[in-house]
């Protein structure tokens, strides 16, 4: 397999977008990241996408994207792994560019879920439907009980969730394409309305119309191209397990996100405290720290004091979601694990703005599905 | 890129599986396939599926197939191109061995559609949402736009699309797996109800439950197994096009699988005369003439001459929808391209049963989405 590099990235603003149509904001985001790359070839194109269907009504992503792009005929194929399905689509392109079928591949994702659909039923088809769903459950109460045994285990506080928030929020004043780019307090959060007991208002990720795009190449490619320092894909990972909590040996473990973070360290051999800036799946607070655990940056239980020291913020040992996270930024479902990598992208290339991580050469994006049943991991080299 | 070869294949029955559930279905074609191939190890996966999210209320599909399989935590990753979902998924375990980044990849398909969605809404969401199908048409619709549209201009009958329907008819009398295994006459399809003039029902593929299942490999690893006669891809291709028919600029002829099928006889080096034996994506009668003619088998405006003088039927010179087709076998979307892949590999190694065709050593399968907005083609070569 050949390597695989970065050579364009592209984001729409994530937020409340009613002007724009679902084709409009792919569009947007992959006519942003074909402007970044200085190119105009695109031998194919991925599509990540949680559900069009739900969302919009609108399935056969793939054809449709490439039409109002005006590049059909290419190959362009939509991909769907619930909120990973722009990991998934990433680690596609890279896959057809590394094994030598084509030499510029466009991946991206997008989500348009502000235009009317029951948006927390649209989502609960990321998780069982035959054995959670059908029983009443939703995504924050899946996460609240992750939350709750997580508290039970190790102690962990709510004040210490609510960190997670403050801390992407935080970051998020930094980003101008983040939907909510302000600060908020503890104490904002833990006056918030409660959503599902242990989890408030203010613990949850919004509900977001956006795209993202990113443009991968071979090495003859990228080698040639002058716009950007370059940035490698070192590692590529994704696996699967259980999709229904019940099914889990321990919930406030993430086993998908231990397996292919294991993966792609092995890919790209390095150890985690190589990782110079990270971007996780924040869709509740108590993800973040169950990644944290999970991705081995600290033992389980151990995260909440990383983030209460500050380790995470920028200027920290180990700054985690510098563009705003899920929680500030937004989470377009099927755009946020593209969205991760083009802001890793910038960060190694040194173009993060506001937000640049001094000294940032190693990058790693997790991105998962539902409560972790899909996990996509890559680590990413700035060659700069 | 290396070789990739067709190890195992597995299908469902086609029909209105009520005691089936979606995931049974995958797992029953899935262990078929591997039990097929005679091997315990897979390496990723990848399943096409059309709309699990309006048919069942379940996305994520590819954590949970790859849970109910017992498979994770290997990849696994939906793809969904309209009713070209299958072929797409053939697409990319190809590309995925090829690359040489897995030995053994299943790739599948599934639909469930008979559990109580609406079907005719849940299917237009592979036509274009804003344009077309706001403006009430639907699939009935815009293929019989396609038909009138033959018929006007190369003077296609009537009774010519209905000898599509009882060809395949005839065909599917010979597959265990066949929805409607009977045969119907050309007086029969031309009594049947209207559904939108030209097309009558007897004209149009059948709403299906089923599941079907390939497994693909490296030339070392299938050259090791013994269990059939080895059977190669020669070429796997995929083209896109404008989603709605009013920005064609013929509506009776397919640039999509005109586009795929001659990227296919280039990768593959052949011409179409060099085909044995074929499936094609009949979904509705007027779509295999068009089909047949986008593949360069005739000249525009001639398929039907062919069919009439009974040279798609077995026995024939070009036998096409050996399996019955989509209107005999079943329609069940995202599995349809992959049940296609798995007749021409029954084909090519001389599996077919009673439907087998004399000397088959060259097969081409083509699944199309939508109006045949995207396009796949394979064409697989026996080494027996």
């Amino acid at each position: 397999m050949r390597d695989v590099y970065v050579l364009g990235i592209g984001m729409t603003r994530f937020g409340e977008l009613w002007a724009s149509s679902f084709r409009d904001l792919f569009v947007e985001a992959a006519l942003e990241a074909i402007g970044d790359a200085e190119t105009d070839r695109l031998d194919s194109m991925y599509i990540g996408c949680m559900s069009g269907g739900l969302f919009v009504g609108q399935e056969h992503i793939g054809a449709l994207m490439a039409d109002y792009l005006g590049r059909a005929p290419i190959p362009a194929t939509r991909v769907e792994s619930a909120c990973a399905s722009g990991g998934a689509a990433v680690r596609l392109a890279y896959l057809e560019v590394a094994s030598g079928a084509s030499e510029i591949v466009l991946a991206s994702g997008v989500e348009k879920m502000t235009d009317g659909a029951d948006v927390t039923a649209a989502l609960a088809t990321a998780a069982d439907q035959e054995y959670e769903v059908y029983h009443g459950v939703t995504f924050p109460g899946l996460y609240a009980l992750m939350a709750r045994a997580h508290m039970f285990k190790y102690g962990t506080t709510r004040e210490q969730l609510a960190q997670v928030a403050v801390k992407n929020h935080y970051h998020g004043t930094m980003n101008p394409n983040a939907q909510y780019p302000f600060e908020i307090t503890v104490e904002q959060v833990l006056a918030s309305s409660m959503v599902a007991d242990p989890l408030r208002l203010l613990d949850c990720s919004p509900v977001t119309d956006g795209a993202a795009a990113v443009i991968l190449a071979s090495e003859e490619i990228a080698k040639k191209a002058q716009a950007h320092p370059l940035v490698r894909i070192a590692a590529s990972a994704q696996a699967s397990g259980a999709l229904a909590l019940h099914d889990r040996d321990d919930i406030t473990y993430l086993d998908t996100v231990a397996k292919a973070s294991q993966l792609a360290y092995q890919q790209a051999r390095i150890t985690p405290e190589k990782v110079d800036v990270t971007e996780v799946h924040d869709c509740f607070t108590i993800a973040e720290l169950c990644v944290m655990e999970a991705l081995d940056y600290t033992e389980p239980g151990k995260a909440a004091n990383l983030v209460e020291a500050g380790e995470t913020r920028i200027g920290g040992r180990m700054p985690i979601n510098t563009s705003g996270g899920l929680k500030a930024k937004g989470h377009p479902v099927g755009a946020s694990g593209v969205a991760q990598i083009a802001e890793i992208t910038a960060q190694l290339r040194g173009e993060a703005g506001d937000r640049q991580v001094a000294e940032a050469r190693i990058g790693l994006a997790q991105n998962m599905g539902g409560t972790g049943a899909s996990c996509t991991v890559h680590i990413l080299e700035g060659l700069a």
